[in-house]
């Protein structure tokens, strides 16, 4: 073993815990897709959807947390930082969109909505797989692929987003189309955060290969 | 005297000029919570927040200028610039925020918007707090609990924001709906902005501490 | 020729790269003036706009596609990621204000409309100087300037949008409201995001003056 094995220890816990951000992220958008398709318990389904976003909020603290204890990181301070706080703030936006349907109270959800929730899972998943690579850059394309699908995914759920509110200035309920208008962004901007992720897993490989 | 202490300017300039920005800011919150709590002569109120977000462009140019003609930084450029604009979105979303109560020409504000500008104040009142610490960081720990609480008051902010919308969605005017709801979330936005802030100053921390 | 000269290769591509990027942001916003002042053919003058988008998008992705294949770059990969990711965003909020001026089916633009996309124009004008500057930092104050100036138009888009807004609080068709509301604040966005590009520019010239 050499001096430089000895001196830099397995900073591995990073990693567990962006493995873990990033599969709870996962599951909240796979809960959101079940709210979305069968809009009934809507409460208790919101709340499931806000538990996961506390635990969430727990391991971002806890990388944080580590970051200060730590001398030596396997990525940039900044590089930590940025990952944790963007896969923070998609995990905000599906809480979020949860919260609105909830609170809104509004009738039903639609086929919009549901596309919407469908995507972000999508999405998800493809930065679970691209955290998952981080670990032992040997593959920076297969990030890079990984970070090249949610974009392409992002553009999709603006197209839905296009074609949602489109549908929705049909009717002349002014109150509704305020509510639905919300919902309807409020699930695109997750797909825009989880390319503000993917950019930040893309920086990382570009870095670290 | 070593040859570091003659080479290394005391560029105190740079703190001086974020503490200035952060007290600026939250005089500008606080005037805020004066202008939420007693709705009168808001063209006066709305004027003063305006001048105050003049004097923060002011500093924030200044730190640029500074920026361009100082060799050695206290802290690395990107630091300076991210903080310094940071700051400054928190003071555009302040001053955003009155404007639009006195644009929309509002019959009177409400406990939502006092409880958001009190949470807006308190959190430019942790980062003021924050931004001392870094002129020399001995107690990261200090700058770190500072944040935790401007996240904690994000949060809060976030709820009061949800009670808000319901409480909005009770009455039937749309018009309304939309004035008010632009302004509870422009509020509710600053607080996000002063996450940004804290982020930042939890960075530089742990970058030099 | 010394050692320096044969080690690092001549990567004018990524100027090249975010030169063209440049002009294609400023000929979108010029299209967008054509779309404001002349509201008829909306939709192929819409989808001429939707046409320079993707070319931008390809751009981009030819920048990050070259930055993992570059070994030695003329700029930090954090700033070529930055800079091509803003840029990027002032395209994409260009085009969606087209998209939203074709599919809410608004019957006129108005003159408010027209200003915010002068001013939008204007600022990608200074953008593309500025980014012409970058390709050898001689004169950092001439890329300053240029961004002082995009931050001033962002100040005057920041008040066509409140007097616009003012106006339409004039009518009482809540509908009307929603939509031109959030193209008015689309356009206003577009003019904020020119003012990332010029931060990150201005970044750019105080670290490689």
């Amino acid at each position: 073993m050499g001096i430089k094995e000895l001196l830099i220890p397995k900073d591995t816990i990073f990693f567990d815990l962006f493995e873990r951000q990033a599969e709870i992220v996962k599951e909240a958008a796979h809960q959101l897709i079940t709210l979305t398709e069968d809009f009934t318990n809507v409460k208790e389904k919101r709340h499931a959807i806000e538990q996961l976003e506390h635990k969430g909020d727990q391991i971002t603290h806890d990388i944080y947390e580590q970051l200060n204890r730590t001398f030596i990181t396997p990525l940039d301070p900044e590089e930590i930082s940025r990952l944790a706080s963007t896969l923070d703030e998609v995990l905000d936006y599906i809480d979020g969109s949860a919260e609105k349907m909830f609170y809104y109270n509004i009738e039903s959800t639609d086929s919009h909505m549901i596309e919407l929730a469908k995507l972000i899972h999508m999405s998800t998943s493809e930065i679970e797989s691209a955290v998952k690579g981080i670990r032992s850059i040997k593959d920076p394309h297969y990030i890079e692929e990984r970070c090249i699908e949610v974009n392409r995914l992002e553009n999709l759920a603006d197209d839905v987003l296009a074609h949602a509110v489109t549908d929705l200035f049909k009717t002349t309920d002014a109150i509704k189309i305020i509510k639905l208008k919300d919902i309807y962004e409020h699930l695109e901007i997750a797909t825009d955060n989880c390319e503000d992720v993917a950019n930040t897993l893309s920086d990382i490989a570009i870095r670290h290969s």
